[in-house]
């Protein structure tokens, strides 16, 4: 099986990579809490094997790398849970375009921004502006599950959800099936929280609340309805779509 | 009629204001290039008018100021056409930051950042968590047009569009109404381009695009749709979900 | 009548006036208090209609535009008294840079900042030559009275002062001849304070000093010697003066 | 066997951890060329299994946790073998400040930055004041190997070096008995370069040199000593007399 | 005599100073091309005498101590003449908050910055409000000769000029008389330039000129006229002026 | 003699040094407590007359320029004492980057700093990457006294230490070579402390610490040892040492 993972691949792998035009993953995800019954790198652990699946399908066609995935992200509204690190936007935007940049600098020149956290979303929405500006490059990003939900792909997968909550059906099921040490069984009876926990002008208005303050348990969505062949599931139809599409040549073609 | 507007008010009525807890709606917007029938000033003077109309209803049962718009905003996308000021994400920040400063410095405790530009939406967004975060004071954030897109309620008014596009049905149309001298009618038979430029992928992965890569008139939407009688009762609904909000309580209560 | 106002343009008529190598005037004033009887937007009226007076006379000899206000300044020595908004020196240095890097990139080479806020007169001065250095661009910054006040064009106007104070008789005046809504006539009879407010040393040893220090009323010189008629004749000489000197080829040629 | 890895602990087993005054080790690294052979993950890879060894060996006495690994750093000097991140100096400052401020919101005190990249030393030395005023805490630092090398523990496991170099005989050594799928064997014969490539001025007057210049495959030092029992030994010594030194209360003792 | 330099004082000397609540006087100037005929080092060498001198009439009445003089200041017009250096506007303005910041926590509260270089002025105005604000703490700031040409003490000793120029009549007077192998009398023949090199219109409206294009020799004024007994008079008076404001208890007082 | 001091020096004469390639040091020290019997100027005086030594021998082969010395370092450790500048580990970055791009400006190519003040050495080493890169010019770093001390050449000289500590026998007996006026002699009995004031494990685990819970006295070392005639010694081999090296080429050939 070919490797995939920059910091498993030796320089000379990695300048053969780019010399091919590959290109480059960067999971971003986050260190935060996920409930009584999920560890606190879930986002990271997700995103980065959702990535490195999605690769090993696109490696088939074409060359395609997974840099090591960015652990730390947005996620001051689960600070007051503990357990959680989060950056200022501003270090944020910095790191971001300083490890993009090395990328380039590295021979590289497709870099898609792989996010596995929903606190990351709008600061790497407007980022994609910045960071293309700044390193004249075309810098795309997507979160993993963008293109399942756009597809309403998880339908038939999950049972009260239709997208990814938090510390949810769809991330503990994905955990049991990829990472099962980092699931506590005997929390689960309690891991479960609000469906929605902001409430009906969430989107339209918007103001900074803790998570504490939405779900006293640190879930929104219901663990109680993870399985590992769920999550088997979702890992499978998320890598096969996004690999489907970079296959195709998006987002750069 | 109530004055409403900070700055035509004197010092001492906003010292009066902020004695008595009142709202302060902060519009930003931006300037650029709004196709060939529209002036570059077209999110500033909607956002500020929506603000203010939306203020004079809410005046009749508490207390609100609106302060003057920032007409600078995120609009990279649009500068190829000409005629756009745009800032990078950082000073956008900061800018923001000190001008909230200021309006808790004067007194004033709720903050309402309104937002007339789709390119500020994700900034905003992801800016509610670290102006709460750096001020200690619950800044929020809306666009204008937020609300009555959550509730439908632009449906019965507009022919070829659901929400806000750009330069489009609605903007023109809301010119019209209360701008007129900034629409330029003999430019109107051009001034249309494609309902959705982005493609079905848009959403899921993103990638920075020129608005010239787009739409060659710099139109989404078609504005020859556009009446004064449209843009009277956009205006109409809009300020009317807005107030009803606030008068509500929302989103502090 | 031309249009000479940046944001009530179309992208294509500023594209065109680019083309024309026109003139960018760029106000740049403040929102702070200006004692019991005036709006804390008296600098961002005058120093805007200052310019658009002085443009349209100028258009009439060569391109020129006058971009949006910026409302935002230096008036920490306001806050004091309430109403008043206050950048820090860093943000305000960021926002002009690239607010002037806007201006440049639509393709303009010809900016003049014009100031009608005392508060920003030092930062302007010293950033003259970073904002030269950085844009590498002619960068000319004036404040909006300094040409009439070196010719002594206001001897024979005003009666009690020579220059511009601070919500005084010469701003009184032009707010009471362009901007009446904005002058609260009751309050005239107590707007007045001293004529100068900061002693014998004040220009050779400085140090920050609260307006509220300085003037109870938050007046330099007597609102009460104020006239529209008064203001007409200062709006008329400032507009001309400036007007001539850009006629002529200043700064550049 | 305790689970000691931050981000494969729950909330609520970190809040527990920290209410029980828990050391945090924060292993900082790098992404860099590491020669023919090796995988550019070795730092990392190195940094964060030489904590969880010396944090199992304390956790029998004390509680401790072992933060993730910063994986990027400053690896300019690398940059030129392709397949390398790293940060300027003030990102890096901003991203290390930020880890830690979070770590002492999520209620611990005590944390010990471990270091396994030779190119971050100096700036560790450095921000231990800046970091320590900055937050107002006892962060302390350290490279991973600098306890056994000034013990010279290392003298009786390594044949041709006395501490670390770069690619070398050592780090080689603890690849083979940790991460052995990051070893390439059949680049073994040719990872070797100059012992010490700097010269002996090196350490007198410094000037930036890409480690290009100095050993063209990117080794110094001979990996063709390395064996699996040589890295195991050098883990063992390694995690031992760090844990010595936490158990007996340093450096906060 | 009493020492009242700061570096030639030892920490306990300067607790004491801080203790009797000393002023601080911190000189700042510029290194930067001076005419053929001077070092560049004029701004910092009579900065630093002046302060001195002024000091010393001080320390007879009460207790005053002199930092070392900040040498680098900004001199950008003067680059093109070589031998200058010269900071951006950010970093002279967190340079002097620092340096500024360690005077206040060394138990001194009165801090007087004394500029000796006219490119600096404008900075300094603008940064009295900001370093007070930033520092809370009531710093001044001044111009080493602004008392006398306030108070004409110059006129009778100068005969070309009132004020200060540049490498001229003054500066030259005052270097022969403290720093006489600091100045090349065999050029003295070519050392001046026109008195006034800005023209009518320069502080009406600004823009950045470099020094070469204003004077070929770098003099603004005549040095020919210059001697060492005008140079005592002029630090005499300079000194005396200074002093008697300190001591009379300005600018605090 | 041959004029070595940049701010004794005209621009013309630093303009033809320039075109004659001439080597440029730039001395880098701290004001800071020195015990109760050296100046708090110690290490700037020392640094500036060690390079202006270096430099008279250097002169005689080949060009060389000797900035003025920045006085203002990194020295938070001894504020407790009094006395003491410090700046931030990015102003400092910053100050030091302008500083090297000025001298680049002014025409030269070889910089090397040359530092003073053991606070600031972790923070030049780890510069020497970010300054090359920043300016893309080769900016070597040393300390005065590296050479010496990597040459064993103090053993001779010295009684009671190898290198340099702090305001010992080797820095008091250079202030009494060449700066006795800022020597208190009636304290040198009570100026001594510990020899080493870290203890065992100071250089394998950092951890920032108050000189001032190190040694009570300021003192590291035992100054009752010092006397002119070692000073001199000291300045004779370490100016030699330097000299050479730069006469050679070092560090640039």
């Amino acid at each position: 099986m070919t490797e995939v993972v920059w910091n498993r691949m030796t320089a000379a792998e990695l300048r053969d990579a780019a010399a091919a035009d590959a290109i480059v993953l960067l999971p971003v995800a986050s260190t935060e809490q996920h409930g009584p019954h999920l560890a606190t790198g879930v986002d990271t652990f997700l995103a980065g094997e959702g990535c490195r699946r999605a690769a090993l399908l696109v490696a088939e066609k074409r060359r395609i790398v997974v840099a090591p995935t960015v652990w730390m992200g947005l996620a001051e509204h689960h600070v007051a849970f503990g357990g959680t690190i989060t950056l200022s936007l501003s270090t944020y935007h910095a790191l971001l375009r300083e490890l993009c940049g090395s990328i380039l600098r590295a021979g590289f020149t497709k870099i898609l921004i792989v996010n596995g956290h929903g606190g990351n979303i709008a600061a790497l929405t407007a980022m994609t502006t910045d960071l293309a500006m700044e390193l004249k490059a075309p810098i795309a990003t997507t979160t993993l599950y963008s293109l399942p939900i756009q597809a309403n792909a998880f339908d038939g997968i999950l049972q009260d959800q239709k997208g990814i909550q938090h510390a949810c059906e769809a991330e503990a099921s994905m955990m049991m099936a990829a990472f099962g040490d980092c699931v506590r069984a005997d929390k689960l009876p309690e891991a479960y929280g609000p469906q929605d926990a902001r409430g009906p002008n969430a989107n339209a208005i918007l103001m900074w609340k803790s998570f504490k303050d939405m779900t006293p348990t640190g879930v929104i969505g219901d663990a109680r309805r993870a399985t590992a062949e769920k999550g088997e599931k979702l890992f499978e139809v998320t890598a096969r779509l996004l690999a489907e599409k970079l296959i195709a040549g998006a987002p750069w073609a």
